[in-house]
């Protein structure tokens, strides 16, 4: 029987660096991945196989990421967990005890049920696996007219990339507009107008009824009975913790369909371990339980988990996601963190906001200059930032990651008013109309 | 006589910014800035006039950022301050009675008087003034050869946009590198080459004996004899405080030549403020007096005054400067934020460092990746991060502000290490490997 200290199920981004972290502060301890696929694929990069990239060869993440850190990896499935006797079993039959277990099992996309016409040829997902993510770019390349449903990040980035190659595309929404469930209205009605500019088709506030074909895809039938011609039809209507393995084992499974776990990422057994997509979420505000799925939070937790595989530090916990994410139209930037002004109204924060319009470089003659436009959402009494959304350029995934920053440190609007930023014509706004600091004051304003 | 509650002297980024901060928390003050300048330059902008820009009208900052928050402009130059009367007096002889008085009188561009030649013609400064600029510009369009003495920020930029003019450049700096008193060797080395690979000429531990030239500059002869023919030399080596109206109205300077204030940026007289590059600086960490000068920093500066004008609001106030800075050359951005391992060592302190050299996208196969090195210093016992250094892509502005950012709230590299962040191909490196909280993680595994 295969042994090791700490066993790892899985080799996407949280098992990774749920591996290589725990390594690294436990060098004498012996660490194994398991995963199942021979080649993984960078999970966020799949959209931009199909343009920016070129093909998923482009999109691979190196073995060594693993083997470099002095972690063993093996390619097998492991399909039974006994809690009692610490033994996981594999598909090739294989053995392997352990004196910790990590879950990072992942995610799978979701084929909804009640839709008539998933089966069709030329229906896909977009799944986190090399061999499925070639099969549908093949069929890419033949293919004219692309429907893609579900106007969420995913939807929304592999259709700017399919439109790159010049074909056409709609994306389907049933929400009012694209990636509403993240972003405020004024962002969001951007977001659509931007994409409509560059020639994608977007059809918001509607609903699919079927998708047509006989054998073969050939269309979409909304609900309002419009029928949009395809003869490629990708499904982008989000993912599903997968957490069969850790359920058969017995593991506790919350009221989302994901493993439960403290804030160590330790699951109902403490030398039992779970961490990205398949792990349970909360809200780093109200501790409400979530259901997003980011390979940034994923590997934060991952590096909790690595951290506190032996002994618990009761200062390396993870306290929550703030739901930070950012995406790329083109050169435009829009990113996000903690709540909307949205989801602020709907867990009943008071609160007011704070917007400005800037610019991204300074004097905004300079070349490349792109609007910077900052909303902060501020809670009332305390004044403390707690979300924050940015439009701008290429600097805008640093940009929220800065106001990521502030809500993880609950600074004020006071404390963002005072405080000091760097400033550079070619890479920032201009120190005396920083968007986000104006955007504090504008906030600021409405509290005194 | 002319009568305000609030009387501004400067109409750069500090004098704006205290003058409309302070008229957006008390709307119903009268709020005049008084500058001698009919047009006033973007100071950050001034070496992109030359070559990104194409002239000074592209960099100018509009009066509407004054007027346009309802804060009156005059133009003319206060010559005299009456502490006692609280009045000022002009250069066309009017009188301004006040309340209160904001100082945010500048810096002005340093020639030595040790340095024979610079009276020569074609010898320039690079000054805050639109005029002067212009003529700077007009024989730099007739100039085919310049050498620019002092390799710091402005040295290193206005070479850099003369460069790209096709002309011949020179940069020679008297310390080991060009910005070796700002970033660390090994950033400092990796600027020189890429300054080089553009075609700068770089004379780095090298002296100026003398401007050479009869009437007009002809070359500059360096500390080991050799010489370096020019038609034109621009001098780059450093900025002076302008604290002679303040000096002459009574006001306590400290020993390095600026207007002492305290933490609400009151100078010795409490109804007087100063800020920005004639005011006081202290460090963040360890309130050492210092002589840098940032646009950054003035409007943090100015912020505050413009708070605590009236009443002191003891949490609105200016902790120290972090000196935060980046720049860009091509598109390659460097920053820093606090120390850097050479200052933490002159200062004294017990420390680690951290580096992580990852990628600015990711995977790294996307078009328009570049590295991006991360280094973080970390105070031994504490954890707590005191400074950072970035070189990367155009995210490096926003990304060393989110370094300053920590280092403005305490963060320590475990706090860092189970921070959570957003990631986005083509904004961010990968979310397995940011290189900000691999650095952090780098620096830990030498502290524990």
């Amino acid at each position: 029987m295969e042994k090791t200290d700490v066993l790892v199920i899985g080799g996407s981004a949280a098992g990774i660096v749920a591996a290589t972290t725990g390594k690294s502060f436990n060098p004498d301890r012996d660490f194994l991945v398991v995963r199942k696929e021979k080649q993984v694929l960078v999970p966020c990069g799949l959209p931009y196989i199909f343009g920016s990239l070129g093909n998923s060869e482009a999109n691979l993440i190196p073995d060594d990421a693993i083997t470099g850190s002095g972690v063993r990896l093996m390619v097998d499935e492991v399909i039974s967990i006994d809690q009692e006797n610490m033994v996981c079993e594999t598909a090739t039959g294989q053995k392997i005890g352990f004196e910790k277990l990590v879950l990072a099992l992942g995610s799978n996309p979701v084929t909804p049920k009640w839709l008539k016409g998933t089966d069709l040829e030329n229906v896909f997902t977009v799944p986190k696996n090399k061999t499925a993510i070639d099969i549908l770019g093949k069929t890419l390349e033949k293919s004219k007219k692309v429907v893609v449903i579900g106007g969420g990040f995913i939807g929304v980035e592999v259709s700017d990339e399919i439109n790159k190659l010049g074909k056409d595309v709609t994306i389907v929404e049933i929400l009012p507009r694209v990636l509403d469930a993240v972003f405020d209205k004024e962002f969001a009605v951007k977001i659509e107008d931007l994409l409509k500019s560059r020639g994608i088709c977007v059809k918001a506030g509607r609903g699919v009824k079927e998708i047509l074909g006989d054998g073969k895809a050939s269309g979409v039938l909304l609900d309002n009975g419009e029928k949009i011609e395809a003869d490629m039809v990708i499904l982008s209507m989000g993912y599903r913790p997968n957490v069969a393995l850790a359920e058969k084992a017995g593991l506790k499974i919350n009221d989302l369909g994901f493993i439960c776990v403290n804030e160590y990422m330790r699951t109902s057994n403490p030398n039992i371990f779970a961490v990205g997509d398949c792990a349970e979420k909360r809200s780093f505000l109200t501790r409400t339980p979530k259901g997003i799925m980011l390979a940034s939070t994923a590997c934060a937790e991952a590096r909790v988990a690595g951290m506190n595989l032996y002994k618990l530090s009761a200062v390396k916990t993870f306290g929550g996601t703030i739901a930070m994410f950012s995406t790329a139209i083109g050169d435009t930037g829009v990113g996000v963190a903690g709540v909307t002004e949205n989801l602020a109204n709907e867990r009943g924060f008071d609160f007011v906001t704070g917007t400005f319009e800037g610019v991204d470089k300074h004097p905004g003659t300079l070349p490349g200059t792109h609007k910077q436009i900052v909303k902060l959402v501020v809670a009332r009494s305390s004044g403390v930032i707690i979300g924050g959304e940015v439009m701008g350029g290429p600097s805008t995934g640093e940009l929220i990651n800065l106001i990521g920053f502030a809500i993880q440190n609950r600074m004020t609007v006071i404390s963002m008013m005072t405080a000091q930023i760097g400033t550079h014509p070619l890479l920032t706004g201009p120190p005396t109309a920083y968007p986000v600091i104006k955007a504090a004051e504008a906030a600021a304003k409405k509290l005194w």
